[in-house]
C-alpha cells in the first residue's frame, strides 16, 4: 500500500499522511497536487491525500477543481494542527534574511510575522518542504523558507523563529482520495460525512431549494463552498459537505430530491468525520 | 476626488477604476490591498477599488476579510473583461525567459501556458503591474512578467504573448468602497443588490433557515461565500450577495428576521449591479 502526497519529506501532507495511516504504508512523494491526483488514477499510488482548507487561509480552491476533474472519491479526512518555523541554512541569522520562500497560503497565515518585516520579498514554491529544500539547495545566505518543524529536523535547517502562524488554533483539513468509494478501516466507528458537487436550475431560489432537500430531512450541512463554472461568467458550481452516508437513509432520498433540482450531481463520497490531531515528529 | 487602487499604472484594478469612473479622477496607486482601505477609511481617497472575484481563480479571500475588518461600505462595482500578456525587457527572446513574476492568482488562470512550459519557475509578486515594474527595474534578461496590455504599453515592454489566460470569458469583478454608504452616481438606474455577512446561530437547519428569510420573500441570492472565522477551528462567516437594497421592502424585513437567526450581522453595502466592461487601453 502506498500514499502519494505532494512536495517532499517534511511536508504538512506527509505528516497529516503519517497521522492518518498510522502504520508501515510506504509515502511517495510527488511535485503537486494534480500529480497525487494523477498517481491514485493510473495506480501508482493506492490513496492520495491533500489539504483542502486551512482555518485562517480558506479553501485550496484548486483541489476542489480537482476533485471535480478525476474519477477519484474522498474515502478520509484528517485535521492537523499547523505550526510554521523560519527556516534557514546553518550560520544564517535572521538579519541576512532579505527573502521568504514558502507555499502562498502560508504567507496569509504568518501576517503579524510579515507586518514586523515589511522589506521582505515573498515567493512562492507549489510546497513547504520544496522550499526548504530550494533554500538548502542554493545554499542561500540571504534567504529562508517557512515550513513545518519536520522539515527544519529532515534537512538539517537553523530554527531562525517558531510557531511564526498568526493564530495558533490554526489547522489544515486533508482528504483522502482514493480510485474507490470503499471506506478505509482508520476512521471506522466515526460519524459519518458526505461531499457533494452540484449545479442549480435556473429557478427562483434555486440554492434555497436545493437546501432545504436536506433541512427538511434533519440532515445537517457542514460546509458550503460556491466556485466559477470555468467559462461561464459568474455561474456556480456549488460544494457541500453534509452528515451521514449517501447509501443511507434520510440521506439517499435528500440526493434523489436534489437531482429534480440540478443540472448537474456528483458524489465524492462517504467518509468518516476526521478527527484533530497534532502532529508527530521524527528524527530519521 | 481621488480613487486608490493597489499596484502600480497598468494594474487590473487601474483599468476597472478607469471604467467604472470614466472622468478625470485622481487615481493613487497603493502598495497593496489592505492600503487601498486605509486610505479609504483615513481619507487620503475618497474612494477604493478592488478585486473581489475572478470567473477562473475564484475568490480573492484577502479582500473578503479586509472588507470585515474595515468600517466601510461597498457602494459599487464592477466586471473586468482580463486578458494577459507576456512582457519582457526589449531584446529578450521566448526562449531566454526561465521566470515569470506575476500575482498569485495569475498562475491558475493561465494554467495551459504553464503546462506548455512546465520548467519555468513561478514568482509571486502582489500585483501584476509591479511584477512587470520589478522585471524592468531588475533589467532581467532570463524573466518575464505577466500582466495587462496596459502595463506593457506603460512600461514600455516587449509583448512576447497574448491571451494567455485559458479562458477567453475570463472576468474579474471589482468592488468600489467607500467611508459611506451612499451609493454613487456610476451605476445610477441599474438594479440593486446588497452584501452582507453573518454567522448563524447553532441550530439544525441554521444556514437553510437564513437562506428561507430571502427565498420566503422571493428575494433572488447572487453569491454565497463561506470563510472560517479566525480563531474558531471550522466554523464558518457566511458572505451573500442577494437582489435589491437593503433599506427597501421587502430586504427590511428579511433582515430583520435574519438577525433573528444569527449570532452577528453586518452590511456591507446596497449598490447598483455592476455591468462588464473591455478595458479600454491608454497611450499615456
Amino acid at each position: 500500500m502506498s500514499i502519494a502526497y505532494a512536495g517532499e519529506r517534511g511536508a504538512f501532507a506527509e505528516l497529516a499522511a503519517r497521522e492518518y495511516f498510522k502504520g508501515k504504508q510506504r509515502l511517495a512523494a510527488t511535485a503537486d497536487f494534480a500529480d497525487v491526483f494523477k498517481a491514485v488514477i493510473k495506480k501508482s499510488a493506492t490513496y492520495g491525500i491533500v489539504p483542502i482548507e486551512n482555518t485562517l487561509a480558506g479553501s485550496i480552491h484548486q483541489n476542489y477543481d480537482l476533485l471535480l476533474e478525476h474519477p477519484c472519491f474522498i474515502v478520509g479526512e484528517i485535521c492537523l494542527k499547523v505550526a510554521h518555523f523560519l527556516l534557514a541554512n546553518k550560520g544564517v541569522r535572521r538579519a541576512d534574511i532579505k527573502r521568504i520562500y514558502s507555499h502562498p497560503q502560508v504567507f496569509p497565515q504568518c501576517r503579524n510575522f510579515f507586518k514586523r518585516y515589511p522589506k521582505l520579498e515573498v515567493v512562492s514554491i507549489p510546497n513547504t518542504a520544496l522550499a526548504v529544500k530550494f533554500v538548502k539547495d542554493h545554499k542561500f545566505t540571504d534567504a529562508a523558507a517557512i515550513a513545518s518543524m519536520q522539515a527544519g529536523i529532515d534537512f538539517n535547517m537553523q530554527f531562525l523563529a517558531r510557531n511564526i502562524e498568526d493564530n495558533k488554533h490554526n489547522m489544515t483539513r486533508f482528504l483522502v482520495i482514493s480510485r474507490t468509494s470503499r471506506p478505509l478501516k482508520a476512521g471506522r466507528g466515526a460519524p459519518e460525512k458526505t461531499s457533494i458537487v452540484f449545479a442549480t436550475k435556473d429557478l427562483p431560489g434555486a440554492l434555497f431549494r436545493c437546501l432545504a432537500v436536506f433541512a427538511l430531512r434533519d440532515i445537517n450541512l457542514f460546509k458550503i463552498e460556491s466556485r466559477p463554472v470555468h467559462g461561464k461568467g459568474f455561474k456556480y458550481l456549488f460544494y457541500l459537505d453534509f452528515e451521514g452516508n449517501a447509501e443511507k437513509q434520510p440521506q439517499r432520498n435528500a440526493i434523489a430530491h436534489l437531482r429534480e433540482l440540478t443540472t448537474f450531481y456528483r458524489c465524492l463520497g462517504s467518509y468518516p468525520v476526521g478527527r484533530i490531531a497534532d502532529p508527530h515528529y521524527a528524527v530519521r
